[in-house]
Protein backbone atom coordinates (compact mmCIF):
# COMPACT_ATOMS: atom_id res chain seq x y z
CA UNK A 1 0.00 0.00 0.00
CA UNK A 2 0.85 3.61 -0.40
CA UNK A 3 0.94 4.60 2.93
CA UNK A 4 1.88 8.53 4.70
CA UNK A 5 3.60 8.46 8.15
CA UNK A 6 3.23 11.85 9.36
CA UNK A 7 6.09 13.17 11.96
CA UNK A 8 10.00 12.81 11.81
CA UNK A 9 10.47 11.80 15.15
CA UNK A 10 11.39 8.18 16.76
CA UNK A 11 7.93 6.90 16.65
CA UNK A 12 7.92 7.80 12.81
CA UNK A 13 10.91 6.47 11.71
CA UNK A 14 10.40 2.95 13.35
CA UNK A 15 6.89 2.44 11.93
CA UNK A 16 8.58 3.86 8.61
CA UNK A 17 11.24 1.12 8.28
CA UNK A 18 9.03 -1.69 9.62
CA UNK A 19 6.34 -0.96 6.60
CA UNK A 20 9.58 -0.13 3.88
CA UNK A 21 10.75 -3.97 4.73
CA UNK A 22 6.92 -5.05 4.87
CA UNK A 23 6.89 -3.94 1.16
CA UNK A 24 4.91 -1.07 1.67
CA UNK A 25 5.52 2.35 0.00
CA UNK A 26 6.59 5.16 2.41
CA UNK A 27 6.23 8.77 2.52
CA UNK A 28 7.16 10.82 5.56
CA UNK A 29 4.74 13.92 5.72
CA UNK A 30 6.47 16.72 7.25
CA UNK A 31 5.90 20.73 7.58
CA UNK A 32 9.40 21.30 6.35
CA UNK A 33 11.24 18.76 4.10
CA UNK A 34 14.61 20.86 4.22
CA UNK A 35 14.53 21.58 7.50
CA UNK A 36 13.75 17.47 8.87
CA UNK A 37 16.73 16.79 6.34
CA UNK A 38 19.07 19.44 8.16
CA UNK A 39 18.42 17.94 11.12
CA UNK A 40 21.56 15.52 12.34
CA UNK A 41 21.78 15.99 15.75
CA UNK A 42 20.74 13.07 17.61
CA UNK A 43 17.42 12.61 19.44
CA UNK A 44 15.45 10.53 22.22
CA UNK A 45 16.83 7.45 23.41
CA UNK A 46 19.81 8.19 21.16
CA UNK A 47 18.14 8.03 17.89
CA UNK A 48 19.94 9.57 14.89
CA UNK A 49 18.95 13.14 13.64
CA UNK A 50 16.34 12.66 10.87
CA UNK A 51 18.57 13.34 8.05
CA UNK A 52 20.93 11.01 8.97
CA UNK A 53 18.18 8.58 9.55
CA UNK A 54 17.05 9.17 6.32
CA UNK A 55 20.40 9.07 4.34
CA UNK A 56 20.67 5.44 6.03
CA UNK A 57 16.64 4.94 4.27
CA UNK A 58 16.64 6.19 0.89
CA UNK A 59 13.91 4.14 -0.30
CA UNK A 60 11.85 6.17 2.41
CA UNK A 61 10.12 9.25 0.70
CA UNK A 62 10.03 12.65 2.45
CA UNK A 63 7.92 15.14 0.99
CA UNK A 64 5.18 18.03 2.64
CA UNK A 65 2.25 16.78 4.88
CA UNK A 66 0.05 18.05 2.05
CA UNK A 67 1.71 15.79 -0.72
CA UNK A 68 2.64 12.92 1.16
CA UNK A 69 -1.54 12.63 2.09
CA UNK A 70 -2.38 13.14 -1.80
CA UNK A 71 -0.74 9.86 -2.54
CA UNK A 72 -1.81 7.95 0.10
CA UNK A 73 -5.00 5.34 0.90
CA UNK A 74 -3.62 5.55 4.30
CA UNK A 75 -2.31 8.31 6.76
CA UNK A 76 -0.51 7.09 10.09
CA UNK A 77 -0.57 9.88 12.42
CA UNK A 78 2.47 10.22 14.60
CA UNK A 79 3.21 13.53 15.22
CA UNK A 80 3.36 14.79 18.90
CA UNK A 81 -0.40 14.72 20.50
CA UNK A 82 -0.36 18.27 19.88
CA UNK A 83 1.08 18.46 16.01
CA UNK A 84 -2.18 15.97 14.34
CA UNK A 85 -4.65 18.93 13.82
CA UNK A 86 -2.49 21.26 12.58
CA UNK A 87 -0.77 18.66 10.44
CA UNK A 88 -3.60 17.56 8.49
CA UNK A 89 -4.59 21.72 8.34
CA UNK A 90 -1.77 21.36 5.78
CA UNK A 91 -3.90 19.01 3.61
CA UNK A 92 -6.34 19.90 1.12
CA UNK A 93 -9.25 18.37 2.43
CA UNK A 94 -10.60 16.06 -0.80
CA UNK A 95 -6.84 14.41 -0.13
CA UNK A 96 -8.32 13.32 4.01
CA UNK A 97 -11.80 12.35 2.46
CA UNK A 98 -12.50 9.10 2.77
CA UNK A 99 -9.20 7.68 4.05
CA UNK A 100 -8.29 5.41 6.96
CA UNK A 101 -6.31 8.32 9.77
CA UNK A 102 -4.39 5.74 11.68
CA UNK A 103 -4.24 7.84 14.95
CA UNK A 104 -1.48 6.15 17.20
CA UNK A 105 -0.84 9.73 19.08
CA UNK A 106 -1.59 10.63 22.61
CA UNK A 107 -2.82 14.23 23.98
CA UNK A 108 0.77 14.58 25.97
CA UNK A 109 0.68 17.86 27.61
CA UNK A 110 4.57 18.38 28.54
CA UNK A 111 4.31 21.63 29.55
CA UNK A 112 4.75 21.24 33.22
CA UNK A 113 7.20 18.57 32.81
CA UNK A 114 7.59 15.14 33.63
CA UNK A 115 5.02 13.07 34.27
CA UNK A 116 2.62 14.40 31.56
CA UNK A 117 -0.75 15.22 31.76
CA UNK A 118 -3.24 15.10 29.16
CA UNK A 119 -4.38 17.81 26.96
CA UNK A 120 -8.07 16.60 26.33
CA UNK A 121 -9.28 14.05 28.10
CA UNK A 122 -12.15 12.14 30.12
CA UNK A 123 -15.30 13.53 28.20
CA UNK A 124 -13.57 13.67 25.38
CA UNK A 125 -10.10 12.54 23.52
CA UNK A 126 -7.99 13.27 20.65
CA UNK A 127 -9.11 10.26 18.15
CA UNK A 128 -12.31 11.79 19.03
CA UNK A 129 -11.45 15.53 18.06
CA UNK A 130 -9.40 13.93 14.51
CA UNK A 131 -13.06 12.20 13.85
CA UNK A 132 -14.99 15.61 14.52
CA UNK A 133 -13.19 17.36 12.84
CA UNK A 134 -12.52 15.06 9.60
CA UNK A 135 -15.86 13.36 9.48
CA UNK A 136 -15.94 12.42 5.91
CA UNK A 137 -12.58 10.12 7.10
CA UNK A 138 -12.14 6.98 8.80
CA UNK A 139 -10.62 7.56 12.06
CA UNK A 140 -8.60 4.62 13.88
CA UNK A 141 -7.37 4.88 17.00
CA UNK A 142 -4.98 2.22 17.95
CA UNK A 143 -0.63 1.27 19.20
CA UNK A 144 -0.98 4.40 21.43
CA UNK A 145 -0.69 2.17 24.47
CA UNK A 146 3.30 0.91 24.05
CA UNK A 147 6.27 1.81 22.82
CA UNK A 148 7.50 2.27 19.07
CA UNK A 149 9.41 -0.37 19.34
CA UNK A 150 7.05 -3.01 20.84
CA UNK A 151 4.15 -1.61 17.79
CA UNK A 152 6.26 -3.02 14.87
CA UNK A 153 7.65 -6.19 17.15
CA UNK A 154 5.30 -7.66 19.53
CA UNK A 155 7.16 -10.62 19.66
CA UNK A 156 9.65 -8.07 22.09
CA UNK A 157 7.49 -9.50 24.87
CA UNK A 158 7.04 -13.11 25.33
CA UNK A 159 3.06 -14.18 25.49
CA UNK A 160 0.05 -12.93 25.29
CA UNK A 161 -0.49 -9.00 25.45
CA UNK A 162 -2.85 -6.44 23.65
CA UNK A 163 -3.14 -4.15 21.16
CA UNK A 164 -6.34 -1.89 21.05
CA UNK A 165 -8.99 -0.60 18.48
CA UNK A 166 -11.05 1.69 18.55
CA UNK A 167 -12.94 4.19 15.34
CA UNK A 168 -16.58 3.81 13.88
CA UNK A 169 -16.08 2.16 10.64
CA UNK A 170 -15.45 -1.45 10.55
CA UNK A 171 -13.99 -2.09 7.44
CA UNK A 172 -11.68 0.69 8.41
CA UNK A 173 -10.70 -1.22 11.45
CA UNK A 174 -10.37 -4.67 9.51
CA UNK A 175 -7.59 -2.58 7.18
CA UNK A 176 -6.24 -2.04 10.52
CA UNK A 177 -6.26 -5.13 12.16
CA UNK A 178 -4.68 -6.92 8.90
CA UNK A 179 -1.89 -3.94 9.45
CA UNK A 180 -1.60 -5.34 12.70
CA UNK A 181 -1.02 -8.41 11.84
CA UNK A 182 1.62 -7.86 9.48
CA UNK A 183 3.34 -6.75 12.06
CA UNK A 184 3.35 -9.61 14.34
CA UNK A 185 0.21 -9.08 16.16
CA UNK A 186 -1.88 -12.42 16.73
CA UNK A 187 -5.47 -11.91 15.93
CA UNK A 188 -6.90 -12.99 19.81
CA UNK A 189 -4.78 -10.42 20.98
CA UNK A 190 -6.13 -7.67 18.97
CA UNK A 191 -8.90 -5.96 21.00
CA UNK A 192 -11.80 -4.10 19.32
CA UNK A 193 -13.16 -1.80 21.62
CA UNK A 194 -15.51 -0.40 19.45
CA UNK A 195 -16.14 3.29 18.55
CA UNK A 196 -13.94 6.15 18.57
CA UNK A 197 -15.10 7.79 22.11
CA UNK A 198 -13.75 3.94 23.29
CA UNK A 199 -10.00 5.95 22.39
CA UNK A 200 -10.76 8.03 25.94
CA UNK A 201 -10.18 4.81 27.83
CA UNK A 202 -6.47 3.86 25.95
CA UNK A 203 -5.73 7.51 25.96
CA UNK A 204 -6.36 8.03 29.72
CA UNK A 205 -3.82 4.91 29.70
CA UNK A 206 -1.09 6.64 29.54
CA UNK A 207 -0.26 8.39 33.15
CA UNK A 208 -0.55 4.59 34.19
CA UNK A 209 1.92 3.71 31.40
CA UNK A 210 4.30 6.63 31.99
CA UNK A 211 4.20 5.59 35.93
CA UNK A 212 4.86 1.65 34.95
CA UNK A 213 7.77 3.17 32.80
CA UNK A 214 9.57 4.72 35.75
CA UNK A 215 9.27 1.73 38.23
CA UNK A 216 9.88 -1.03 35.87
CA UNK A 217 12.81 0.91 34.20
CA UNK A 218 12.24 -0.22 30.76
CA UNK A 219 9.55 1.00 28.05
CA UNK A 220 9.80 -2.26 26.44
CA UNK A 221 6.42 -3.71 28.15
CA UNK A 222 2.81 -3.95 27.53
CA UNK A 223 -0.79 -5.01 29.12
CA UNK A 224 -1.95 -8.00 29.09
CA UNK A 225 -5.96 -8.40 29.73
CA UNK A 226 -6.29 -11.90 31.79
CA UNK A 227 -9.79 -13.31 31.85
CA UNK A 228 -10.97 -15.63 34.42
CA UNK A 229 -11.68 -19.00 34.51
CA UNK A 230 -14.77 -20.14 32.67
CA UNK A 231 -16.75 -22.42 34.82
CA UNK B 1 -6.74 -6.27 63.32
CA UNK B 2 -9.45 -3.91 63.43
CA UNK B 3 -10.70 -2.67 60.47
CA UNK B 4 -13.50 -0.21 59.43
CA UNK B 5 -15.43 -0.86 56.32
CA UNK B 6 -16.69 2.30 54.71
CA UNK B 7 -19.67 1.53 52.86
CA UNK B 8 -22.47 -0.94 52.86
CA UNK B 9 -22.69 -1.96 49.26
CA UNK B 10 -21.27 -4.69 47.23
CA UNK B 11 -17.78 -4.45 47.47
CA UNK B 12 -18.08 -3.31 51.15
CA UNK B 13 -19.97 -6.83 51.37
CA UNK B 14 -17.29 -8.70 49.55
CA UNK B 15 -14.47 -7.48 50.89
CA UNK B 16 -15.55 -7.76 54.88
CA UNK B 17 -16.96 -11.24 54.26
CA UNK B 18 -13.18 -11.89 53.21
CA UNK B 19 -11.56 -9.81 56.40
CA UNK B 20 -13.93 -11.82 58.89
CA UNK B 21 -13.01 -14.90 57.16
CA UNK B 22 -9.48 -14.40 57.57
CA UNK B 23 -9.88 -13.46 61.61
CA UNK B 24 -9.99 -9.71 61.22
CA UNK B 25 -12.80 -7.83 63.66
CA UNK B 26 -15.18 -6.05 61.19
CA UNK B 27 -17.18 -3.07 61.71
CA UNK B 28 -18.86 -1.75 58.56
CA UNK B 29 -19.49 2.04 58.64
CA UNK B 30 -22.71 3.41 57.27
CA UNK B 31 -24.19 7.01 57.71
CA UNK B 32 -27.62 5.85 59.19
CA UNK B 33 -27.41 2.15 60.65
CA UNK B 34 -31.07 1.59 60.87
CA UNK B 35 -31.60 2.94 57.14
CA UNK B 36 -28.61 -0.09 56.46
CA UNK B 37 -30.64 -2.36 58.19
CA UNK B 38 -33.66 -2.13 56.52
CA UNK B 39 -32.52 -2.50 52.85
CA UNK B 40 -33.79 -5.61 51.94
CA UNK B 41 -34.10 -5.53 47.94
CA UNK B 42 -31.48 -7.09 46.24
CA UNK B 43 -28.73 -5.04 45.18
CA UNK B 44 -26.60 -4.77 41.67
CA UNK B 45 -25.57 -8.34 40.47
CA UNK B 46 -28.45 -9.35 42.60
CA UNK B 47 -26.44 -9.43 45.86
CA UNK B 48 -29.05 -9.49 48.72
CA UNK B 49 -29.82 -5.98 49.96
CA UNK B 50 -27.40 -4.99 53.13
CA UNK B 51 -30.11 -5.90 55.73
CA UNK B 52 -30.66 -9.39 54.37
CA UNK B 53 -26.82 -9.86 53.87
CA UNK B 54 -26.22 -8.85 57.49
CA UNK B 55 -28.67 -11.48 58.90
CA UNK B 56 -26.27 -13.87 57.14
CA UNK B 57 -23.29 -12.62 58.62
CA UNK B 58 -23.97 -11.53 62.19
CA UNK B 59 -20.47 -11.46 63.22
CA UNK B 60 -19.51 -8.45 61.13
CA UNK B 61 -20.23 -5.63 62.73
CA UNK B 62 -22.55 -2.15 61.87
CA UNK B 63 -22.14 1.32 63.19
CA UNK B 64 -21.97 4.79 62.19
CA UNK B 65 -18.75 6.05 60.15
CA UNK B 66 -17.61 7.97 63.60
CA UNK B 67 -17.78 5.13 65.66
CA UNK B 68 -16.31 2.33 63.51
CA UNK B 69 -13.40 4.29 63.07
CA UNK B 70 -13.16 5.44 66.47
CA UNK B 71 -12.18 1.75 67.37
CA UNK B 72 -10.12 0.66 64.14
CA UNK B 73 -6.68 0.64 63.02
CA UNK B 74 -7.03 0.52 59.63
CA UNK B 75 -10.35 1.80 57.89
CA UNK B 76 -10.94 0.04 54.19
CA UNK B 77 -12.78 3.17 51.94
CA UNK B 78 -15.32 1.48 49.65
CA UNK B 79 -17.99 3.88 49.45
CA UNK B 80 -19.41 5.43 45.86
CA UNK B 81 -16.31 7.78 44.84
CA UNK B 82 -18.83 11.00 45.58
CA UNK B 83 -19.45 9.28 49.05
CA UNK B 84 -16.01 8.88 50.32
CA UNK B 85 -14.98 12.46 51.30
CA UNK B 86 -19.13 13.21 52.98
CA UNK B 87 -17.94 9.62 55.08
CA UNK B 88 -14.71 10.82 56.76
CA UNK B 89 -16.38 14.11 57.06
CA UNK B 90 -18.43 12.12 59.59
CA UNK B 91 -15.16 10.88 61.88
CA UNK B 92 -13.91 13.27 64.78
CA UNK B 93 -10.34 14.01 63.44
CA UNK B 94 -8.67 12.73 66.29
CA UNK B 95 -9.51 9.48 65.00
CA UNK B 96 -8.60 9.49 61.57
CA UNK B 97 -5.31 10.74 62.50
CA UNK B 98 -1.84 8.63 61.80
CA UNK B 99 -4.21 6.07 60.90
CA UNK B 100 -4.55 3.83 57.50
CA UNK B 101 -7.16 4.52 54.79
CA UNK B 102 -6.98 1.95 52.02
CA UNK B 103 -9.09 3.74 49.02
CA UNK B 104 -10.53 0.91 46.94
CA UNK B 105 -12.99 3.63 45.17
CA UNK B 106 -13.30 5.48 42.05
CA UNK B 107 -14.04 8.58 41.26
CA UNK B 108 -17.27 7.50 38.95
CA UNK B 109 -19.52 10.20 37.55
CA UNK B 110 -22.27 8.41 36.68
CA UNK B 111 -24.44 11.50 36.47
CA UNK B 112 -24.49 11.16 32.62
CA UNK B 113 -25.05 7.34 32.45
CA UNK B 114 -23.10 4.95 31.31
CA UNK B 115 -20.05 4.64 30.43
CA UNK B 116 -19.01 6.93 33.10
CA UNK B 117 -16.90 9.57 33.15
CA UNK B 118 -14.46 10.36 35.91
CA UNK B 119 -15.28 13.50 38.53
CA UNK B 120 -11.67 13.98 39.38
CA UNK B 121 -9.27 13.35 36.85
CA UNK B 122 -5.63 14.17 34.65
CA UNK B 123 -3.54 16.46 37.04
CA UNK B 124 -5.64 15.21 40.20
CA UNK B 125 -7.23 12.74 41.71
CA UNK B 126 -9.66 11.02 44.84
CA UNK B 127 -6.65 9.43 46.07
CA UNK B 128 -4.67 12.97 46.34
CA UNK B 129 -7.77 14.65 47.57
CA UNK B 130 -8.12 12.17 50.50
CA UNK B 131 -4.68 12.78 51.48
CA UNK B 132 -4.49 16.17 50.95
CA UNK B 133 -7.91 16.53 53.40
CA UNK B 134 -6.60 14.35 56.01
CA UNK B 135 -2.65 15.17 55.59
CA UNK B 136 -2.55 13.07 59.27
CA UNK B 137 -3.49 9.94 57.75
CA UNK B 138 -1.60 7.50 55.42
CA UNK B 139 -3.64 7.04 52.27
CA UNK B 140 -2.80 3.93 50.41
CA UNK B 141 -4.81 3.49 46.69
CA UNK B 142 -5.15 0.00 45.60
CA UNK B 143 -7.67 -2.87 44.26
CA UNK B 144 -9.42 -0.23 42.53
CA UNK B 145 -8.68 -1.58 39.12
CA UNK B 146 -10.67 -4.39 39.14
CA UNK B 147 -14.22 -6.16 40.20
CA UNK B 148 -14.33 -6.88 44.17
CA UNK B 149 -14.60 -11.33 43.87
CA UNK B 150 -10.73 -10.61 42.12
CA UNK B 151 -9.57 -8.00 44.89
CA UNK B 152 -10.64 -10.77 47.40
CA UNK B 153 -9.43 -13.99 45.19
CA UNK B 154 -6.51 -13.00 42.52
CA UNK B 155 -6.85 -16.76 41.70
CA UNK B 156 -10.56 -15.94 40.12
CA UNK B 157 -8.42 -15.04 37.00
CA UNK B 158 -5.63 -17.61 36.06
CA UNK B 159 -1.33 -17.02 36.52
CA UNK B 160 -0.04 -13.39 36.41
CA UNK B 161 -1.53 -10.44 37.00
CA UNK B 162 -1.26 -7.09 38.74
CA UNK B 163 -2.53 -4.82 41.98
CA UNK B 164 -1.25 -1.73 42.48
CA UNK B 165 0.18 0.70 45.45
CA UNK B 166 0.31 4.38 45.49
CA UNK B 167 0.66 5.91 48.62
CA UNK B 168 3.55 8.52 50.63
CA UNK B 169 4.04 6.16 53.39
CA UNK B 170 6.14 3.41 52.86
CA UNK B 171 4.98 1.23 56.32
CA UNK B 172 1.56 1.91 55.66
CA UNK B 173 2.23 0.70 51.72
CA UNK B 174 4.01 -2.86 53.73
CA UNK B 175 0.91 -2.69 55.70
CA UNK B 176 -1.44 -2.85 52.86
CA UNK B 177 0.53 -5.20 51.02
CA UNK B 178 0.66 -8.13 53.65
CA UNK B 179 -2.99 -7.27 53.61
CA UNK B 180 -2.84 -7.96 49.99
CA UNK B 181 -0.68 -11.38 50.55
CA UNK B 182 -3.33 -12.27 53.08
CA UNK B 183 -5.80 -12.27 50.02
CA UNK B 184 -3.87 -14.31 47.65
CA UNK B 185 -1.89 -11.91 46.06
CA UNK B 186 1.41 -12.99 45.16
CA UNK B 187 4.45 -10.63 46.15
CA UNK B 188 5.58 -10.05 42.74
CA UNK B 189 2.26 -9.19 41.08
CA UNK B 190 1.86 -6.18 43.55
CA UNK B 191 3.32 -3.46 41.89
CA UNK B 192 3.98 -0.39 44.01
CA UNK B 193 3.70 2.30 41.07
CA UNK B 194 4.75 5.46 43.73
CA UNK B 195 3.69 8.29 46.14
CA UNK B 196 -0.29 9.38 45.71
CA UNK B 197 0.30 11.14 42.81
CA UNK B 198 0.39 7.80 40.80
CA UNK B 199 -3.27 7.02 41.77
CA UNK B 200 -3.92 9.11 38.46
CA UNK B 201 -2.76 6.67 36.83
CA UNK B 202 -4.87 3.65 38.42
CA UNK B 203 -7.65 5.92 38.87
CA UNK B 204 -7.60 6.92 35.02
CA UNK B 205 -7.36 3.11 33.99
CA UNK B 206 -11.12 2.91 34.96
CA UNK B 207 -12.58 4.05 31.49
CA UNK B 208 -10.66 1.65 29.38
CA UNK B 209 -11.59 -1.37 32.84
CA UNK B 210 -15.32 -0.54 31.61
CA UNK B 211 -15.04 -0.72 27.97
CA UNK B 212 -13.06 -4.13 28.38
CA UNK B 213 -16.28 -5.09 30.53
CA UNK B 214 -18.53 -4.10 27.45
CA UNK B 215 -16.24 -5.98 24.71
CA UNK B 216 -15.09 -9.02 27.04
CA UNK B 217 -18.98 -9.51 28.69
CA UNK B 218 -17.54 -9.96 32.08
CA UNK B 219 -15.74 -8.28 34.85
CA UNK B 220 -14.22 -11.10 36.13
CA UNK B 221 -10.62 -10.13 34.27
CA UNK B 222 -7.77 -8.21 35.21
CA UNK B 223 -4.49 -6.63 33.75
CA UNK B 224 -0.55 -8.02 33.91
CA UNK B 225 2.19 -5.94 32.86
CA UNK B 226 4.24 -8.13 30.71
CA UNK B 227 8.19 -7.09 30.43
CA UNK B 228 10.31 -7.87 27.69
CA UNK B 229 12.67 -9.82 27.49
CA UNK B 230 16.09 -9.12 29.06
CA UNK B 231 19.01 -9.54 26.55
Amino acid sequence: MNIAVFGTGMVGQIISEKLLELGHQITIGTRNVQDAINRSEPGRLARPGFGTWHQAHPAIKIDTYARAAASASIIILATSGDGVLPALKQVEPQNLSGKILLDITNPLDLSQGMPPSLFVSNTDSLGEQIQRTYPESKVVKSLNTMAAFVMINPSLIPGDHNVFTSGNDPNAKSTIKDLLTSFGWQNHNIIDLGDITTARGTEQLIPLWVRLWGTLKTPIFNFNIVLGKTE
